[in-house]
Formats: C-alpha cells, structure tokens, sequence
C-alpha cells in the first residue's frame, strides 16, 4: 500500500460542493452535503466521507436521486414531526430534521423526528452530534439496503441500521457512539476491498449457510445475487447473541421504515445504478437541563468516561478507547495535516473532476 | 434434572403479594411488583421472576430497601420528567414512571421519563410493553451494578444495561425486544449456575485477561471480589466489535444514571446482602398516529415480521423467531399449565413461607 495523498479538508469541501452544483443541487443543500461528508473524513470514519462521492453524483445524474425537489414537514406535534424528503440527497433532509428536532426539544424537553423517502446520510453520529453545542442528547437511527440475515436465515432482510447516541460532555471529548448494528458497516467492508484484505470468516454468512466468504461476494449479494449476507452485531446463532444484534436492527427498522410509511429493507429491490430506495431515519433530542443542570451533567460524564479508561489493562494494551475518542484525537490531527485519501478513492475523484469541468482537488 | 413442579401464575401472584404484604409493603406496590414478575414467569423470561423474590424479600428485611418511601416528581416538562423512586421496590417506581411517560406522549406526542434512586425491576419488556394498549411504541432502559468489562479492561465497569423495545402489531404478537447489553443477562448466567451448566468460553473475560472461566466465579466477581467480568454483547477485542456492545451498554448507562444524578456502575461499591446500590431507568413512550394512522402501521408490522420469518431457512433449521415472539408462545403454554420452578428456586419459596408465615405456593 502506498502512503495516501493527504487533502485540506477545506479543499475537500470545497470540491464536494462544486461537484453538486454543477449537478444543480441547491446551493445551501450542496453545502450541508459536504459538510457532513468533511465530518466524517476528519474524524477518521473513511467509510462515510468523500469515498462516497462518486455514489451520489451517480445517483443524480441517473436521476435516482431527485435534485428539484421540497422537503416537507408532512404533519407535527409539540414533540414529533413528520418529515418527507421527497427523494433527494439525504443529507439536507437530515439536517433539517434534526434541526427540527432540536428546537421542538428547546420547547417542550424532548423530540423525535422521523423523516421517509431519503437517501443515504454518510455518518449517523453528524446528526446525533448537532445537539451537542445545545447541551442535549441527540440521537440518530437509519434504515438502509437489505444487507443483514436473521439468525438462522439466508437471505439478507434488513440494513446495517446503525444508531447514534451523542452525549455532551465538560472538558473530555463528547460521547459520540455511532455503530451499525451489523458485525460492520458496509463502508468498512469497502475499504477492506479497496485494501485488498481479507474480511474476517465472522462477518459473513454465506449462501450455503457457513460462515465466511470474500467481501466482494458479499457486495455483489446486495445487489441481489444471490443468498448469504452480513451478520448481526453478536454473530450467527444463539450462543453469542447474534439474535440481539438482529433484534436491535429489526427494531431500527422498525422505528425508521415502519414509523414513517416508506419502504421497509427487506421490500427493496436489489440496487441498481439508477435506482435508490427511498430509506428513512428517524432524530431524537432530550434537553438534559430537563432533568438536571446541564453543567453538573457535563462534570458526571467526564468522571465516567475518566473512570472507566482508568480500568485496569488487559496485558499489550495500554489504553483503553470509549466512543467518540479516536474520532476527536484523529480530528485534531487532520485538521493540521489533512486527510488521506485512498488511491481508489483519489482517481474517482478525479473522474468526477473531468466529467463535470472542475478543477481536482489539491493535494495538501 | 428433575421435571420441574408448575404453579398456577394466579398461585405465584398470591405469594408473592402476601409475602411483600407481611414485609408492610404497601398494597399497590406489592401488587405491581407481582405483576411484573409474572409478566416474566409466564413469558419463560425465568431469569426474572420469582426466581429473585427472596433477594427482594431480602433486601427489604436488612433495610436496603425502604419500604416507606414516597415516589416523587421532582421535575417535569410537558414531554419529561424526572422520578424519585425513594430507594425502595423498583417495581413500582419503574410503573409510576411508565404510566406519567404514557400520559405525557398522549399529550404531546412523545416522552421521556427519568427514575433515580430505585431498584431492581425485573424485565425492562414488561415496561416498554404498557405502551402497547395504547399504541404506542414503549422504550425501557436501566443500569445495574458492575458486571461488563470495557475491552481491553479487565474490572467490570457498567451494568448488563439492557434495553427493551416494544411496539405493536396487528395480527402478529407484538414486537418485544428486550436485550442486555452484555452477552447474556446475569440471571441467564444464575440459571446455568442452577442447573449446574458450564458457560461457554465467550461469555466472560477471567481476571487475567483470557476469556472463559467459571459462572459462579463471575458472580463472585460481581460482590467485588476481584478482577475478571462479564464480555458485553461482540465479545472482546475488535474484530467482532466488542465496543458496539460496551458502547451501547455506556450509552445506557449515561441516559439513565448520569442523566438523573443517581451513582453509576463503575462507582458503585462491592454488592452486600444488607446493601443495594440505588439505580436509574428511562422510560420512553412514542404514539404510533403522531406518524401515521396506528391501524396502517400495525398493518405494516405484522407485514414485515411476516417476511423476516419467511426467509430461507439454514439447514436444520425450520422456523426464525423474531423479538417476543417466544415469550409470546410460552405464554400460552404457561397460562394453561402453569409455571415451571426449578427445585432451588421452590426451595427458596418455601423458605420464604416459613420465615413470613404464610401459605406455601400451592403446586399446579
């Protein structure tokens, strides 16, 4: 593996937003896009940065995703929302949402605000994180494509429906948890392809029901070749619970898809280049000053989050990571030297670049 | 294994009620918590009924429970509130605090209620599920003493923090999540040590750092007695992603202990027989029709469910069970034969007969 080409993120953003107005995405829409996009490069989680570009820009130039289109507030209460984001870009959606859910949350202490017909929204952990700096919890679910099998099960049924729980904290980084509920997202298992590494034999199950198989294989499965698919968050089987991993993305699912009337995953049809299924999220905020003051809040979560790195070590390990730490020291990081970019990754950018008459992005 | 004696669920409720009567347990409370454990006995959920009527009885007759104690409102919002549950039986305090998140969400649409200073309260389900008759989806989490290691750290930090979800179907049982975060519930693991079973070598993580290991020195653990826990659900290490499990399972922990002031896991003191630790729950309550018509929805669910179990099946494998949909069919079972105790746990029954002079539970 070569050493990656790094990239200001500035400069990232800055082609991420050009990109999409080239493709007449609105101008406020493009710019939610790339910051959400520079979100997660910055911190670390390549998996849903500007890798994905290339996906959204073919989404719109097929037409999958609509470019002219509202997002609506369909029908509201003091502390829920229904939101319809009319089958364009998910992120702007998303932003709205939760923004929404934030100020309903400022009224009358907590909110949910669940939003059908998006699309894919890179990081959930973006839109757990806007309520931070308003001293709430946030918290962000997501359906998407089937990839997922039920213990026992062959076939791929639900998303990777990851959920996201942002905490705010005093002087230690916030508690940002931003998980799939599958072994892995299917990011990762992108990036092992582009890495050209082989996926461990407990992320996957194969058509004849054993575990294991190459993660090429498993993508071409989502595209609805055949059986075998992702495992759970606990594995295949009884002994180590895969049964919860799956229930707790059953019940994402549930609390995304079903709440809102758009399409559950395991009634998608397979994907195509032209074709994206609507998916569906669903926002929460909780004003913690509803419950206590905010700052003697904030002091408890740093004690916790200092106890528990505090623990005794397992032997070869020095350190031991709650969520969200590795996102903020990586943060700090590549705001000083920029992001790296996977090759893969850097020659699709620049296929973008040409396709759409602007200038490649600058290497730092 | 002997075949275990049934009781009667009514019998169980009796005992159970006159036993806490005979302790100055107030009626209603008394009842409540009769309720909940027989919610669990005839949903087979053994790890959470009577099986812990004498630690209950217990903690009440050394005082670490107070018996008279008022359940107070300190704070509220139109969609929160924060809950004082006086130290005592945690089950009544857990029904208070649903039935006020109940009542909230029908004014405004959703809630959330917070419980400090309460107890063990059996099954999280049992909570989540009184949202059920009134179309809503229910949301019950809690913390618990010290039993889940982080990865790569070798104290247990937080509790087997479960989470349970429960939303309504039509036709279909409803949609019962209810999960530990850990592997297994510690009362999984009491099981075993009752049947005299050996755990399965990826359920705990021994004090020096390899996992396996005894059942019974896990629970000793759990009294402080040394290093060495449970593993939280994705096991240890990083390649199944123990840290999702660990994550979640802190997420809990804040949204319940930290959230409302009470002490959290890791700073709890070693468990002693005239000493329990109080803990904190969240309760939460979403109306179905605040997002669309609740009959289309529920429609909806007992759709998707249908299609989770029609998937293809691995080999030697006929049916894919969903959330709840077990307990659900030994629940009709139960009703009809009763409930079946193991021999120590009616040994423990009839121990608590003696000692409070009361009838013994009257065998089915």
């Amino acid at each position: 593996m070569v050493t990656p080409k790094r990239f200001a993120d500035l400069e990232l953003h800055r082609f991420c937003t050009e990109a999409l107005s080239k493709l007449k995405v609105p101008d406020g829409e493009a710019q939610s896009t790339a910051d959400a996009l520079a979100y997660a490069d910055l911190r670390g989680i390549d998996s849903h940065g500007i890798a994905h570009l290339g996906r959204y820009v073919r989404a719109i130039r097929s037409g999958a995703y609509a470019v002219e289109r509202e997002i609506v507030v369909v029908h509201e209460t003091p502390s829920t929302a229904l939101i319809d984001g009319g089958h364009g870009l998910g992120f702007p959606a998303a932003v709205r949402s939760m923004e929404l859910a934030i100020t309903k949350a400022e009224a009358v202490g907590s909110s949910w605000v669940a939003t059908r017909n998006s699309h894919h929204f890179g990081a959930a952990g973006y839109y757990a994180s806007m309520a931070l700096p308003h001293d709430m919890i946030g918290i962000c679910i997501t359906n998407a494509g089937p990839a997922v099998v039920p213990i026992f099960g062959l076939r791929a049924q639900i998303g990777t429906n990851p959920i996201a729980i942002a905490v705010p904290a005093d002087k230690e980084p916030p508690y940002v948890l931003d998980m799939a509920t599958s072994v892995k997202a299917i990011g990762k298992i992108e990036i092992l392809i582009r890495d050209g590494a082989e996926a461990p034999s407990d992320w996957f199950l194969q058509a004849d029901g054993s575990t294991g198989g190459d993660p090429q294989r498993f993508i071409s499965a989502l595209h609805g070749e055949g059986l075998g698919g992702q495992l759970p968050l606990g594995g295949c089987g009884e002994q180590t619970s895969g049964y919860k991993g799956f229930g707790l993305g059953l019940g994402i699912e549930i609390l995304s898809s079903i709440l809102t009337g758009n399409v559950a995953s395991p009634f998608m049809p397979p994907r195509r280049a032209d074709y994206a299924p609507a998916i569906a999220h669903l926002f929460g905020a909780i004003r913690v000053d509803a419950f206590r003051p905010a700052a003697e809040f904030k002091a408890d979560v740093d004690r916790i989050l200092a106890q528990i790195k505090a623990s005794p070590k397992a032997a070869g390990h020095d350190r031991i990571w709650v969520a969200g730490e590795k996102e903020h020291v990586i943060l700090q990081e590549r705001r000083d030297l920029g992001v790296p970019l996977h090759t893969e990754v850097v020659q699709e950018l620049n296929t973008i670049a040409v396709d759409l008459d602007i200038p490649l992005p600058e290497i730092k």
